[in-house]
């Protein structure tokens, strides 16, 4: 096993952390659609963008045309503390599945946050920062988000304020506490301190909120606040832009043996981490200087790109936010209470949904105990413990190395593993209690949810 | 910041990691004193030992002399999948505290079980596998140890029994949990499956257990079964020597420097870390060749090196282990329930407690409020969530740094952070919460503990 030419991890050196994020949207032959103002349908303006968002970013929104964006110096420097992340050659995993193909992981959990979400955090903190904001304010779901955000606006000296779903504050005191630890307020949403949070405290009282809630409290709060700007974890083009590190570096360490990756995958939810591997091979693809398979992994709970609709939906369950042309089921679908695994989004990143309609990308969804029993799997010989989101990829790369072995094809497969699993053993824990059971939506509450979708010329 | 030659991170190659640990005591004049037998109170011979250790661990413990012992070429492989662990410029802690101090940490958190206790873990488990067990037994409280154990065991393929402290059971489900991925099992202590566990629960009904009765179960069940052997995380001299690869990679990373540090600082607790960071420093000391201050960092509510005795006493509450001479606060000395800082061990490792009583290491207590206030401090700046042991040891750092800061000295600073907080949240949120105070214990408690110590010649 040690006997090999490639290391067990393939580390870059400080000064091979990318200096340029890579817009594959430079590329794309087929633009992804622009935002829509949600009252008059027209595209989004820079102006109307700048009331939400930091200028620099409503630039980056924007710019369908610069191939490599320079990465500030300071952002740079946060880099450092964590990145370059680990490319991991999967021997272990290898061996225990006798398959002939070869595996990769590129690994972006080791940081507090436990995932990706921090190399966007830091740009949108900075950007924020920059332009003598006081500072920002988001939603949280599970809080890999929060935490990363907190973070970034604890290094900055910057206030942040999350906005976090009631039922998931309650749940999980743990991930509140770690953002608290970063300066962080977190407020359970719906809260009293907004308007829209004391109409739905009044219309639904005890409800326990939910994501769509959380969003519009927190964009109310920096709409409202002139020092203040809203800032979001995924779905939006400018957070595939800084999350494109993860493939450039990924790149540049298989680069280093030579090694050409023939399978691709990822998980998607909002599409940040599927977005920011496969750009620099995306990339490559459109300008057809190479081929790769890019597979998207979602929940079979979630299906978006599976089993949605490629329309212009609401970003929000509040249908406040723009609307944005993806691969939706409906801005108000909200998977089962049952459904453990994360990638709960109702839509799709309009990068990646234009690249699936595209043809460039292929699309599958996975049933959560299979996601479950691949995560345990791979943690028991490779070490690491996954996030569910994380461990969708797991399964299916373990599946194709499978498809391997049968067919005794040497194929090459790079997964993103996002995250570690340290917030979630309550979903392990159902899952080794054998609570855990897959709830597949029928087509008939889809077509349901897909029925209200907005009608857009 | 950046400006500099030397990076945030000194990653070592793969090919760099030590291959083989070096075994302080080969270079110690007064060498540690021997196990006891409790009921002789004679030096425990290896053959008595071997009904409870692996034999190759007997010989390990014994092993004064050896000064490097070949790590076998598959505790290599595994320490590959984690190591090396990197070590850390701490810019962003050195430019908050505007210290002209360089401070550097060898961060051991970077792996699942979320410390350092994996590098002894996969070497315990390695000889019960290559001695044609079937398992192991140990005890857990807070559960580091026993998840390391697992992830050892699960990748060997070793049965691996916990014995896991109830009240931490009980509170603690998520470290629980984890353990059950790795797929040992997690028996809550007192259990009614050992003579010792049922007659504790028939003498104290309902008890929530402690350590000193959670190793007498373990020890138990690895007795009775010749097919088992019990296995410790911290205090034994094998421990010691696996850990030094913490110390032999720090050591490694800055020689490629050139750089000396001034101040090596651990926290202690069994000693595992702080035993295995200054290993090959200490190992200069003792031969002449360099000079270093040495500091062990203790709680100040469980202060062994500060205030306890240099005598020998029982490794365990329930009196069933050998004796070990050592710097102990008394075998049935407990820190207050209010204690949330972790190293609540009441005795200490008899290597260091040597090294300290020949003047070759200093120590000093600390309180842990000033503890988690240092840990927040830390967080903010260098990212990285602390655990509160860890954070004994940037306790003592800062304040090192901060004494440079005053008299303008540019001393060169390394401190072990041993592991992460994030099962630690709890201890974190009664910081914040006001709820924290600092326990000390008088002189009197201290000495009524210390009159009950064995009275052995």
């Amino acid at each position: 096993m040690a006997e090999t030419k490639i290391p067990y991890k393939i580390y870059l050196s400080e000064s091979e952390i990318p200096q340029k994020w890579y817009n594959v949207r430079a590329d794309m032959k087929n633009k992804p659609a622009p935002l829509l103002n949600p009252g008059t349908h027209k595209p989004l303006t820079a102006e109307e963008m700048s009331g939400i968002f930091c200028s620099e970013l409503v630039a980056q929104e924007l710019d369908n045309e610069t191939r490599f964006i320079e990465i500030p110096k300071e952002i740079q420097d946060f880099y450092k503390m964590y990145r370059p992340s680990p490319l991991v050659r999967a021997y272990c995993l290898e061996e225990k599945l006798q398959t002939p193909a070869k595996i990769y992981y590129k690994f972006e959990g080791n940081n507090t946050s436990g995932s990706h979400k921090l190399n966007s955090a830091i740009a949108q903190a900075y950007y924020a920062k920059k332009q003598g904001l006081k500072g920002v304010t988001t939603e949280t779901g599970a809080g890999q988000w929060g935490t990363a955000l907190s973070m970034a606006c604890s290094y900055l000296g910057l206030d942040c304020k999350v906005y976090m779903v009631k039922v998931s504050y309650e749940q999980k005191p743990f991930r509140r506490e770690v953002m608290r630890v970063y300066g962080a307020s977190v407020t359970p949403s719906p809260s009293m301190e907004t308007e829209i949070g004391r109409k739905i405290n009044a219309e639904h009282p005890g409800t326990t909120g939910s994501l769509g809630c959380a969003i519009s409290e927190a964009v109310e709060v920096a709409v409202k606040n002139p020092d203040y700007r809203y800032v979001l974890g995924s779905v939006l083009n400018q957070v595939l832009l800084h999350q494109s590190v993860i493939g450039l570096e990924a790149k540049a360490a298989l680069d280093k043996y030579n090694v050409k990756p023939d399978i691709i995958i990822g998980c998607a939810g909002g599409g940040s981490n599927l977005g920011g591997l496969i750009a620099p091979f995306m990339g490559e693809k459109l300008r057809g200087e190479a081929d790769y398979r890019i597979i998207a992994v979602e929940p079979a709970s979630c299906p978006s790109f599976t089993r949605g609709k490629f329309a212009y939906d609401f970003c929000d369950t509040g249908m406040v936010c723009p609307l944005a042309k993806m691969y939706t089921l409906g801005s108000d679908f909200i998977p089962s209470a049952n459904h453990a695994g994360g990638l709960r989004y109702h839509g799709m990143s309009p990068v990646l949904s234009q690249l699936y309609a595209d043809g460039l990308m292929e699309a599958v969804a996975v049933e959560q105990t299979k996601v479950f029993e691949a995560a345990e799997e791979f943690a028991r010989v490779e070490g690491i413990l996954p996030a569910p989101e994380s461990s969708h990829a797991i399964r299916a790369a373990i599946d194709e190395a499978l498809k391997c072995k049968e067919t005794g094809e040497e194929k090459t497969i790079l997964f993103g593993l996002t995250g570690t699993g340290y917030f979630d053993m309550t979903a392990y824990e159902s899952y080794h209690e054998g609570r855990m059971n897959d709830y597949i939506p029928t087509d008939e509450e889809l077509a349901s949810y897909a029925a209200k979708l907005p009608k857009i010329d």
